[in-house]
């Protein structure tokens, strides 16, 4: 089932949530299918799981953290229609499956885990009346999750609105925000919790290529909460910062390592070294977890490529000659040195060392 | 009349002429016609001035020097099939026929300025036995213009090409190739002449959005003249510099002011800019007639916006939310000082001051 409407229809500043609940454990799970983005905001009503699997095999739902909470959800919805006598039968049997979903995302077998958990300890002497308990030990724990992730989103829009001053134009590269978390995502978030708080500010996008998740996704997620926000070509930003329209850029970041140095998709390095040329400082906003702490510096993350179509075939229309040789790395690494902080969950990285990031990520765990 | 092939039949490292003529003075003009290539390359056989000018006003043939090449030989074209008794009334007209098509090509007026000076000298007492002197005075002064700018591309290219170490990657960003002139280009001829002197080069080419008149025009370019060629995304080419891949970059130029400050196609400051922060000398290669010595720096040289549609429509999807704001300058403006040297039909300006300007543009003049 989905039900659809035109995008600016919308009025409110409270953007839809990319995954929620609806009901109680007994409900189901609605999410946004952001393959019909931007041009159409389509919502999913998942009533069983395999409108769940579906949904993360298409990308319906994507990014790692929003990928996890569906998933957790999935086994609420499996849980919600069993029978009272096999609801831990069918309730494990969903984990299952929905981990055939994404076989590499890291997420996804967190929640699951977590989920799985749960059912373990109701498995012994089950019985129908012990039902509705195992239900709602489901929904609290898929609704933990939920929260968790939105809580670690806040506390990066905090710490990163610091320093964004009142009035400021700001650059991002890609989509970090609130459509592939539970809310207000990594890097939008800064922005976000800027607005809470009062502050105006005007948002550059680059496009992004060649997937065009800024055009597509950040663009839109915006235009939601009323943000002001201009759309730009990748090769722009030099001319926008040029301009002085510019005072911070912040990005989110896919891995980092011990030293600081950030993976985070193609294009991001480039911005970097734009902003530094003209003494703009560039921030990452990433959670802890981002952090690859066996990874001594960026000279040790491999750096995927991907298909040449991608930038041949890019949106409907081949835009290149038949048989063009293409490189395509999907991410790049931004040295340590071109970041003015990172901004965690835990607090800001600032100045970003390997000293400062042991720091930051232990003084908060204990 | 028309006659195509699929791209990759051409195996000569000699590509084919954007503009040429066929036969002698009431031969005809064949184009490339530019609006199907990648995909196609698919040439036009002009046998009346009606064919010419379509060409040239729905841009199957573009660049300013080729436009008005073809507007030239455009003028030819109705001389050839005119009534011997009616050739300087039919050329005239045809020439301010031409001069419609594109209004704002300075080289289209220059170019049919020329013809017409040829028919303006023939028009006293004029007779039908006159018809075949008159068409071979204007064969001849059209194929001067095309001559004469074939000469001053590899002028370009013998000067650019001492710059380019043997085996050295480059990149170029938008198209400065032999499509857009009568042969060899802009900053294409510098690699073209490099090969030719039996230097081995790798070119990374720039997809160049909006556009993307790397990957459809450059990228073809090159592979038509079996030069090894890499198509990336604009947001790529830090990293492939950064990969120490590249050890030079050319690129055209649209105008540049009297100390050096080029406008290029948006991105090249980006280009530019991340050339000097990976000690890469950043090379602009154009025509004397470039400079307007009228205007004394890039901070003169008004940027125009174009349309919305090339950023959220330029792939025919739409790939940006409805009603997004876009910013979309068509050129941007790289300063003197992020410039190694300008490449010239007339020398090398190295280094880039209004001074060595002046003396480059000068002294080749006396």
């Amino acid at each position: 089932m989905s039900s659809s409407k035109t995008i600016g229809e919308t009025t409110s500043a409270k953007a839809p949530d990319s995954v929620q609940w609806v009901g109680d454990s007994r409900g189901h799970l609605r999410l946004i299918d952001q393959t019909a983005l931007p041009t159409e905001l389509k919502f999913i009503d998942c009533h069983d799981v395999e409108a769940v699997w579906e949904a993360i095999k298409m990308l319906r739902v994507r990014g790692a953290p929003a990928i996890g909470i569906a998933a957790a959800y999935g086994v609420c919805v499996a849980a919600s229609i069993a029978p009272d006598d096999d609801v831990p039968r069918v309730a494990e049997a969903a984990a299952q499956y929905l981990a055939t979903s994404r076989p590499t995302a890291v997420n996804l077998f967190w929640a699951l885990d977590r989920m799985q958990k749960i059912i373990e300890g109701s498995t012994d002497s089950w019985s129908a009346e012990m039902a509705p308990a195992l239900r709602n030990d489901l929904h609290r724990e898929a609704g933990a999750i939920h929260d968790e992730d939105r809580t670690m989103c806040h506390a990066i829009g905090r710490f990163g609105s610091t320093l964004i001053p009142d009035g400021a134009g700001v650059l991002t590269h890609c989509n970090a925000g609130g459509l592939a978390t539970a809310e207000y995502g990594t890097a939008l978030s800064v922005f976000f919790t800027a607005q809470d708080e009062g502050k105006s500010l005007h948002v550059f996008v680059d496009e992004t290529r060649p997937l065009l998740q800024g055009a597509r996704l950040t663009a839109w997620e915006l235009m939601q909460r009323n943000i002001p926000a201009t759309l730009i070509c990748d090769s722009m930003a030099a001319q926008v910062m040029r301009e002085g329209r510019i005072q911070a850029v912040v990005t989110g970041a896919d891995r980092i390592a011990a030293n600081g140095d950030a993976a985070n998709k193609i294009g991001t390095y480039s911005v970097a070294v734009l902003a530094k040329a003209h003494g703009i400082p560039f921030y990452v906003a990433a959670p802890s977890s981002t952090f690859d702490l066996s990874i001594a510096t960026g000279n040790d993350i491999p750096i995927e490529e991907r298909s040449a179509d991608e930038i041949t075939n890019g949106f409907g229309r081949q835009t290149a000659p038949n048989g063009v040789e293409v490189y395509n790395p999907a991410f790049d690494v931004t040295p340590a040195d071109l970041i003015a902080a990172i901004i965690t969950e835990k607090g800001l990285i600032e100045p970003v060392t390997a000293n400062r990031v042991s720091q930051v990520l232990n003084q908060a765990q204990q």
